[in-house]
Parts: structure tokens; sequence; C-alpha cells
């Protein structure tokens, strides 16, 4: 238990979701990184064991209907873990009101859940005043590269004009959807003006054998990877550029959400009287720099 | 032998060392495009025959010490052919004569050639107020890739911190020297974070069999290619990023000049009296969006 937020004292982050791939991923970031320190419970909605994070056992306090008051918990968390920063990785029918719930008692959190009703999220907190930082895609470096591709688009329209576009993406074969990161990059090629390219046509691999062979995937991430290639050939056929970004396992996401952590952090108590700016995404994370 | 420069008739290419291949094959994009004529003369150190190209006989004026007055050339030039742009493709050591033979005479022009003191002829240039395009690298979508990995590394300064960094590039086996569109990318990189890298580290193939069996290079192109791989890696070995811009041959160039003609040409009578700036580079032309 800690009294005061300077700066020779951790960072507190509280990890709700904690036991679930990602919420683990990124708790076991936060205890290897020194600085940090993991809040020894959670919000959980059903009762469970406690999740063991690298030797730091997480107790998942049972809150809602069949439990203690998630605010009353929140309240308790913020005396004992001043400073406190609240990571949420639950579930897409939990982000509208878990975010309600962050904002209601004033806890900054950063938001790497997926799902709900986004717009309405960003609009609550952004009226609310609240620090956070909501993102889709904590992969800094993937983030980084999709930004890149926004920004080369603006900037040179029409500079692969007539190019042929293809682009594969290999996945776990639980993920049904095509990844949002390969649309919004097909989105930026397009207005390169490349030759006619639906969403349809992105390549989905989700065979195993497939993601092995064709993609590369080391057979260890067969149940966790994210590998996208996005080749642009000109009309002649001389000229060819391809791009990859090939992700195993979480913890490029998991580092990003501590990086996220640490930007809120400085963000609030960087200044006399924290940032003007609340809320951010991970574009404003990646602009800050250097987060070790 | 044309009378106006109105948006009817053609815009008049006079390409200065058209029997090179640089030239040449600018020359051919020239003549295979709509809406422009090539000159079917261009000025020469030494006495040649004339050069076809697609079946245009250009032939090669010698102008200095042993032939005619080089301005009295371009003189008559800019009178049979209204609204001409010159292109040159010629040596290194000509660079600087030849930019300020172009100035003196207001002929725009876009400087293909490289090397020569570059520092002096953009001076040069920019003081002499005559249009003009200067570019060491012509390929546009090589181009943009530089600038948008330059772009990054300004926006989001250490977003690939402690990644390991390895760059290959393939060129023809006359190319001695490291790709100079490598080492501005690799400085992008170092400002991105990479571990410690020198242009050094830039592995060369210069060696044929090794172009066509490790880089993919089609064998009718051992000749003339630029191939370049880079290649990003997490510390932890999990994410990877690479990318890569292969080039066969020299219409990418050639194409790029033709355009950097055509957005000159635009400059000087897009808009009554000329654009304001004068002196620009192949960002300028991309950021102008798609020329044709």
């Amino acid at each position: 238990m800690a009294s005061s937020s300077s700066s020779s004292s951790p960072i507190y982050v509280m990890v709700n979701g904690v036991s679930g791939k990602m919420g683990h991923a990124t708790a076991t970031s936060v205890v290897k990184r020194p600085g940090y320190e993991l809040v020894p419970y959670a919000l959980t909605k059903r009762a469970k064991e406690p999740t063991d994070v690298e030797g730091v056992a997480v107790e998942g306090i049972v809150v809602g209907e069949s439990g203690e008051d998630a605010g009353a918990v929140l309240e308790r968390a913020k005396k004992e873990y001043p400073g406190l920063v609240v990571v949420d990785y639950t579930l897409p029918e939990s982000v509208n009101e878990n975010a309600a719930l962050y904002v209601a008692h004033g806890v900054p959190f950063v938001m790497g859940t997926t799902g709900g009703d986004r717009e309405k999220m960003l609009a609550d907190v952004e009226k609310s005043g609240n620090y956070a930082v909501i993102a889709p895609q904590m992969g800094k470096q993937v983030v980084a590269f999709q930004a890149m591709m926004q920004r080369m688009s603006e900037m040179f329209p029409g500079a692969f004009n007539d190019y042929t576009l293809s682009v594969v993406e290999s996945h776990q074969k639980t993920k049904v959807d095509t990844s949002g990161t390969a649309k919004a990059i097909v989105e930026s090629f397009r207005a390169l003006g490349v030759q006619p390219f639906d969403d349809d046509d992105i390549e989905l691999v989700r065979n195993p054998n497939d993601s092995v062979d064709r993609m590369g995937v080391p057979e260890t991430y067969l149940d966790g990877h994210a590998y996208h290639t996005y080749r642009l050939t000109s009309p002649d056929g001389t000229v060819a550029f391809e791009f990859q970004h090939n992700v195993n396992g979480r913890a490029i996401y998991a580092q990003g959400t501590v990086d996220a952590v640490l930007f809120l952090h400085r963000q609030l108590y960087g200044k006399p009287g924290g940032a003007t700016q609340k809320l951010y995404d991970m574009i404003d994370v990646l602009e800050a720099g250097v987060m070790r």
C-alpha cells in the first residue's frame, strides 16, 4: 500500500479482465517492467480462483448484482493505490458500462477492450473530462504503420495510380471476421489510386497448415498471431512494393497498453493540474515518443 | 513545328542525354504518352548518329568548343517548340554547367542527372527564378515511400525502439556504391529508435547469381534493377515488419520524369503569370496528385 504518487513511487495498475488472455498478458508486462506495480485485485462478474501473474496473485472481487458495489471497490483502490490507472480487457458487452463506471469515479483508464457502442463511449468520456486512452488496436508499431499509410494517401493521392493490390492476412482459426487493421490499410491504398479492390478481396488464411506453410507462422503461435502482407504491382509489372507486419502472440499489445498507462499517468501528473486534453488514442501515445 | 502552348498543343520535351539509358527511357515515355511530343534534336558534346526513339530520330547537335553555341540552339528550340520543357539525363560533370545554361535562357527543366555540386545548383536555380524540378530519385512511388518513412520518424520518434534492423539491396553489378535511397531510409529507421545500425551494415548484393537466387530478380533485369528489403524485428522476436521496393528496369523513373515535366508545365501555364514557387522536387510532384 502506498502513500503518494510522486515520481519515486511506482505506477499502480489495476487490470480488469486479468483472467483473460489480453488482460493476463498486460498484467505480465506490468509486473515485469520496472516502476510499475500490479494491484492485487480486480473487478469480475463471476467468482474465480485468484489469477497468478508472475507470482502475484490477483484476487477477483465479484461486483454487480451478485457481489460488492463496483464503485466502492474502485474508491478503495484509489485510496490504497494513489495515482491508480485502470486497464480494461473485458468483454464487448461490458465496454460501455465499464467506461461509465470509471468515469463516475474519476479513475483514469486505458480501454483495450474492443466492441460495444464506441461512439457513445467516446462521446461520454469526452464529455466527462475523465482521462482515458481508448484504442481498438494497442500494437503501437502496427498503429504507426497504419497511420503512415493513411497519411501517405492524404499527402500523395494517386501516387500508386493503377497499381494492382493483393492482400493476405493470417490469424488463429477462431478469428472469424476480416482484420480491421487490414481493412483500414486497404482504404488508404484505395486513396493512393490502386485498381478496384473490395474488402472482400482480402484473402483470409485461417487454416493452420496454410498459416505455417504459406505465411511462415511458427507452430507455437497458431492460436494467436496476426500476419499481414500487402503487395502493390505497377501496371507494367516492373515495380513491386511489399509491406508485411507479422505479430506472434500478445506481447506487442501488452507492451503498447503499458505504454498507454505511462502516457496517461504523465498527462495527469507530469504537469501541475494535468494536461488540457483528456481523451487520447494510440496515435497520441506514439507522438509522445519513447515511453521508457 | 508548333505555334502555341495552348492546351490543345502537345507538351514539347527536349531530352538532353537521349543516347544514354535514362535519357532514352524517358524519351520513349514521352513518345508513348498522348499529349507529348519529343523534340527531334538535343544537345550533345560529341558527334553521334541520330538516336532512334520509337521511330523518332533525335539528332544530336554538337555544342561547346567543337560545335554550335548551346544557348543559340536552346533559343531556336524555344521558338520552334513553344512551352518547351527540357529533361536532363547527362553526366555528373555536366550538371552545374547545364543547369546554368537552362537558367540563362529561361528554359524550364527537369534535372534527373545525379551528382555535381547539388547545393550550388539548387542555390543558383532558386536565385534565378527559373522553373525547375530537381530530384536525385525520379521514381515517384519510391520517393513517396521514402518520404513516409521520414515523416513516420518525425511524428513517432522511438516507435520502433530497440527493434533490430536488417537491410539488403540488390543492384546491377556495375553499381559500386550503396543505394542513396537505402541510406536515407536507414536514417529514418534510426530516428524510429532501432538498435545501432551504420550505413556500412546495409548488405549489398551485386553478384548476378545472388540477385536471382536470393532476391528474385528476373534474369532480364540483371543489368538494371533496384531491389530493397528492410526488416525490423522486435527485441523479443515476436514482431516483424518487412518493407520491400523492387524495381526492374527504368520505366518507373522515366514515367516519374514525364510526370515532373507535366507538373512543371502546369505550374508555368496552368495559371496566369505562373506559380509563385519555381523550384520543386518529386515530393511537390507527388503532392500534386494524379498526373494524367
